[in-house]
This record gives structure tokens, sequence and C-alpha cells, in this order.
């Protein structure tokens, strides 16, 4: 197992340093690195990204940084010198000696309480190795998020659509996939629309178009899921984003869950139902996708 | 100021120390403590608790300790060593060098990721300052909290009713609440009954009763409220559980918010309308609150 790299990303927030470059240090990832009155800690106040390194490649780098910006708005958090956590990301990726596949985590928390003064950090490790579930697919239950789909109009506050470390929601529907004997979930909204997985943005093969629910129903606008997007269409499929009722999965083509370290992942089995699986397609998708430079 | 103080639990996990004393050891509160892989900052994936300290007294321990062990079996946490968290609680608060009222925080994270050993720590430090709030009252906005009353019964995952680190939604509602000219918020289920603050229980006196919604609309049961009821009861009060409509507190003879931070503060402004605030019980109330012993 390669060594995980870490680096202090200080300042993060826009104009605070001349030289976003020098704004970045390598920090030693076995030491603690976070106060314990950081809010990030304490309160889960605060942003990430995870991007894959695949043979160099930064993946999606711009798409993520975007992000990264928009959920620090959504949170009322400083705007961010994105010059700086580029270099950052870009640091960790340099230092972390391994030519296999990895992610870079980048975090922003609010900072340690009174302080006034985001933290951040970007920290390369391992990834894991989905190639199996690629290949045969996931066994995944769907479970209620309790959110209605227009939920991010009516109450902003609940931050959906923003990318949080609170996540503690999302590691129970986990656990909780795993009491059902399955691997992984799809988020449905208490109106019976598909929203994402826990960590994975859903893309639905209906009729013959492929299919991702809005980021108006309160979820994360998907990286990965956008450079599919763009690979579909070159393969010469047609896409597109619209509000996805749960039993149109059932009839799906197919189904696959989309993040930086699963790439594409096809559903096999959902709710104990199949799900047919386009083992070509899907192997087309998921060589496209991390042979990509950007 | 006093310098905050900071004590290492380790082990935490029941069973894992022959002698819970031994667990806890200072740490320097200035230093980083946490390491950037621990899912409490990766993922908001932890559990917290905060006990005001006044005179010497560790206010409504016991229940603390049984919500922070109730909230652990939520998150499908090991069973905690309640003796060792007690343990690192009492030397905080015994280090922490102040004759004024102070807060303990103690939190239980899952650790770093792919360790399987939960982290954990007790801070004390300075309280808030609530007596002008206890005096005179504060502007509050209700805020619909997106979940269904009976969201805790549907999906568990939710964890509706655990007190997470995962916090980042309750700090944007009271952001949200500052931005509407308020300072507390009370959080409304979608179908219209009255759940609790972002960091409070909400007793309403109705009629001639002194209510709270009860745990299963997927809230905390409060230690501060826990106590208050007692005290009420004893002054010759009633006392009881019950769901409340949002309507309902537009009649009430009033309002609430308890934490062990506020005690007791009423509410004197609700959504731009006043409620009448009792002083005189607020006061006993309060009194009561702040001199009890256990």
């Amino acid at each position: 197992m390669t060594t995980p790299v870490l680096v202090a990303i200080d300042p993060v927030v826009r104009g605070d340093a001349a030289d976003p470059a020098a704004s970045v240090h390598a920090l030693d990832p076995t030491m603690p690195s976070v106060h314990a009155a950081d809010l990030g800690v304490t309160r889960g106040d605060g942003i990430f990204e995870a991007l894959a390194v695949i043979d160099g490649s930064l993946q999606a780098l711009g798409p993520h940084l975007a992000r990264l910006q928009r959920s620090a708005t959504m949170l009322d958090l400083p705007e961010l010198d994105l010059a700086a956590v580029e270099a950052g990301i870009r640091l960790a990726a340099e230092l972390y000696e391994s030519t296999e596949p990895f992610l870079v985590k980048v975090v922003v928390t609010r900072g340690v309480e009174g302080r006034d003064r985001p933290t951040a950090w970007a920290h390369a490790f391992e990834m894991t190795d989905y190639s199996h579930e690629q290949r045969h697919g996931v066994t995944v239950v769907s479970l209620d998020r309790g959110y209605r789909s227009d939920v991010a109009t009516t109450s902003p506050w609940l931050l959906q659509g923003a990318k949080t470390l609170s996540y503690a929601i999302n590691r129970a529907a986990m656990r909780e996939a795993a009491r059902r004997g399955a691997k992984d979930v799809v988020f449905i909204s208490s109106d019976g629309y598909v929203l994402e997985g826990p960590n994975s943005t859903v893309i639905a093969r209906i009729g013959d178009v492929f299919l991702t629910p809005p980021p108006e129903l309160g979820i994360l606008a998907g990286t990965t899921q956008g450079a599919a997007f763009e690979i579909l269409q070159d393969l010469g499929h047609d896409v597109g984003y619209r509000a996805i009722r749960r039993e149109e999965l059932d009839e799906a083509a197919g189904v696959w869950l989309l993040s930086s370290g699963k790439q594409a992942v096809p559903i096999s089995v959902l709710d104990g139902r199949e799900l047919p699986v386009d083992h070509e397609l899907t192997a087309a998708l998921v060589h496209r996708l991390t042979t990509r430079t950007h």
C-alpha cells in the first residue's frame, strides 16, 4: 500500500494569498492535523470533493473545482482561492508515489470555531478497486430519502445539492443496504422520484435515451456522469436530464451508478428484481472514462 | 478567557480497557489532535454530547451518557465504555480552571477510516452567556425540516433522533434565521408538527400543561428539558409529551427553547408574531436549572 499524502492549503480564501502556489505544503499524514474545535469535526460544517487520478490525469478537475465553489456558496463560506485548491490537489497527486489509480480528496471546513478562517487540505490515498463491480454489476436497494423532490427550492437551508462533510446519513444508508444484503443504495424522494446514490449519480437508459435526474431535485451534479454523457453522445447515444419515477427503473434497459471512485457500475439487482446489464456498453464506457485525459 | 482543556478517551469501546480511568489523558488543546482521515472529519460520522458545568456540577451527566450510547447504537457504533467517557468528562472539567459556567463536549467518531477503532475526546471550553436571552427572550423563525413527523419510523437510516456530528443543516438553518432577522429556529415537520431547535428542545405551555414533542417524531430527548419537566412538576405544574401543531404555538401561553447552553430561553417573537413571555416563571426555572446538583 502506498503511503497517503496530506497537503495543507492555507490560506484557502480568495485574496488571502499573493501567490496561491505558495499556500500549499506537505504535512505528515501519520500525524493529527485537525483541531478538535474545527467546525469540520464538531459540526460536519465543511465541503469536499474526491477526484480520481488515473495514469497521471486529474479527472474532471475543472468540474470538481466548480462544484466545490458551488458547495462553498451554498454553505455561505467565503469565495475560495481555487488556484490554491488546485495547487494543493496537484501537489498531493505529484507526491503520491503510485502508478495505480488513486483518489485525491480535498476538504474545506469552516475552520476552528471563533477564528473565522477556513481550514483546507488535500489528501491522496488508495482507491477502492471496483473492476469486479464494473464487470458484474451490484445489488442495490432503494431507500426513501425522506425529502420531497422540490425540497432544494422550498428549504434551501437543508443544503441538498451541496457536497458537505455531514455524510452520516449517507453512511447509515450504506449500512442499511448491507443489512438488506445489498452493496449500494439509490435514494428516492418521498414523492417517488429517483435522486442519487449516497456517493454516486444515477443514469438510467429508458427507451433509447440515457437519463439522469436534474440537480434541481436537490442532488449533486455528477462530475463522472457529466463525462459519461459526453462519451455516450460521442458513441451516438441520446442523453438528457429529467425527473425519473422509481417505477421507471424496473423497465429500464440499464441503470448505472457513477462516481469518481466507481467510474460506472451497472446495477444488476434493484430491490430484489434483476435489471438488464449491458456488459459491452459498460465496458466501453468504463474504458473511455478511465482513459480520459481531463 | 480560560484556556480550553482537551482530554483523549482511548480506548472508548466497552471491554477494551481493564481500567476505564486509565483510558483518559490530557492533550495540548492548541495542537491538532484529529487525523484528516478520521471519519468524524471526512463524513461527520460520529456523535456528541455537550454538558454544562455550573458551580462544579456536571449537569445531567447520566442522561447525557445514556443519550450518547443511544446515538452510538443508532449509528451502529460499538457499545461504549461509559465509565471511560465519564472519566474523560470529569478530567476535562477538573482541569478547566474557571469558576464561571462552562461546557464539556464529548465526541465519539467512527475513527480513522480502515482502522475500525473509534476516536473519542472531551473538550472543556467557555459557555456562551445566555442571561440576556433568558431575561428578554429571543426572536425565532420556524423552518420546514423537510421530513414528515413519522420519518424516524419509516426511514431509520436518516438517523433522526441521533445526536451526530453531521450538523451542517443545523448550522445552515441558524444562518437562514439570521438572514430573516431572527436568533434561533424551531424546525417544523413537512406535515406541520413542531420538532425541535437546531440545538435545543421546545417546550410550549398550552392551556395549563407544559408540553414537548415526543422523541418518536425523530427528535432528541432533551436532557435539559427532562430536568425542566421535573422542576415544573415540583412547582406544581402539569407536563406531558404530545405532538404539537405549528399553529398551536401561536396560541401558547409561552414557548421556550431548552439546551445545556441556553438552559431555558423564552421565545418572544415567532415568525414575526409576539408570544407571551412569563418572566417570573422563566426566572424561577432558570434559577432551579442552574443550581441543580446533578
